[in-house]
């Protein structure tokens, strides 16, 4: 395996290009994840790993993980961290291939329909749908918690964090592998929805929407949008139901993220 | 108001103290806090300002702030950004006085109740315990789902993340200034479930755990751990029953916030 020694080595450079750079992974089909849970994680869910750069006298490697792909690199600890999106990561850093995305028009032309982990015409029994929520954090726990819960799909409408940044990546802890993510414009959103039979809810914190445990959103698409600003008149007037998750006068909102999750129970919790 | 101009005014290092040293926080009873909708939900929830430090061209101070408190500075954009533990905070940083907080060992010694915004011997009709959960975005996430769906008392077992550190207070969204929360060594518990007359339920991943759906736990205490271990088996032998949250196979866990949003949901669910 080659020693990488320098900082100008074009692959270590490849690496900080994709960590920071939307357009380049998109462009080559490739992005970086950290760590070697999950690198084992991409491995069980067959994705194409494209390349490793390994943190020397750090991170066990086994025969398995040699044989994974021809592209390995060792970089002694300093250039392990200069090429690292993470801080004091143990490594390794590995490359993999989106799968299943289809290139198009970047998603503020409106009118790309990229999926993620799935055919884009592929048909599912509910989704959870996030408008404009920014956090990659949040986004990252939603594709965690959609997978452990069962949701169909993701549909990441308007300005979401890019699902193939370090920081989304990490907090899935595994799921960008598994779970099936649909990007599309809000135009896209009705045709989509028709196509697969969901009638759409909101969650909006208005006076005509309903409590949450009062509504069967089995096999629903409900869509949830940024915290600040909730959803979009536009998004809320495809909405054929408002939904509100009860709460204590005084309190605002819920994390977007833990939204999400309780609305992905409910759609759970009733099979 | 008096405007600081040196890295080595008093106050400025107060700040930074404060902001870094649960210990100082503790001894003098008295936490940092960050931005102008924390600042006006202090106010709203009756907390003590001790005193606010202005960014000088930036956040809008109204009247009604300048009588909040006699100890208010303004310093420049650069020397405000290092008294401030965020980075490009548009200001205020304020002080904020714990309040109802019982002073005793630390955590670690496990002889210490300290209660936040209750007095320790406060019955609630239901709570929430995290044991070991380090990560301070999730302690804090906690503490605002907890005050969003009205459970009685967040409870703190073990080397939970400090609850006045300023990451945990920006996740709580303002509900530190008005969640009930606990925090009690593992052996205080047992008697403070009994004296609350709430059973112990703990989230397990295990076979032998009840599937939440078919649980009724508004009246109840639920314990979550830390995602890499779960509860202690010294908590688990406590539990009256141990619950699992039905994920699909290939899910290890949930994010422990979420884990807990969604047991707190099913506590406000059936009222």
């Amino acid at each position: 395996m080659d020693r990488i020694t320098s900082r100008k080595n074009a692959y270590v450079l490849l690496l900080r290009a994709l960590a920071s750079d939307a357009a380049l992974r998109a462009g080559r089909s490739e992005f970086v994840c950290d760590g070697l849970k999950l690198l084992d994680e991409a491995v069980a869910a067959g994705a194409e790993i494209t390349s490793i750069l390994w943190k020397e006298g750090s991170a066990p490697r086994s025969p398995a993980h040699e044989a994974l792909c021809g592209k390995q690199f060792l970089a002694p600890q300093e250039l392990f961290d200069y090429a690292s999106p993470m801080k004091n990561s143990p490594g390794p850093l590995f490359t993999a291939r989106l799968r299943g995305a289809v290139r198009g028009p970047a998603p503020e032309n409106g009118s790309s329909l990229a999926a993620q982990g799935a055919a884009p015409d592929e048909r599912v029994e509910n989704a959870l749908i996030l408008e404009n929520v920014q956090d990659p954090g949040n986004v990252g726990t939603v594709l965690r918690t959609a997978n452990a819960f069962s949701i169909g799909a993701v549909v990441l409408i308007g300005d979401c964090a890019d699902l193939f940044s370090p920081k989304t990546v990490r907090s899935t802890m595994g799921a960008i592998f598994r779970q099936k993510v649909f990007r599309m414009g809000l135009d896209e959103l009705p045709d989509w929805l028709r196509r697969n039979g969901l009638n759409l809810y909101g969650a909006a914190l208005r006076e005509d929407a309903e409590e949450l445990q009062k509504l069967d959103i089995t096999h629903s698409a409900v869509a949830v949008g940024s915290e600040g600003r909730g959803l979009s008149a536009e998004l809320l007037a495809l909405c054929e139901k408002k939904i509100i998750i009860p709460m204590a006068p005084e309190s605002e909102s819920l994390n977007a993220a833990v939204a999400a999750s309780v609305l992905m129970w409910e759609m759970r919790r009733g099979r």
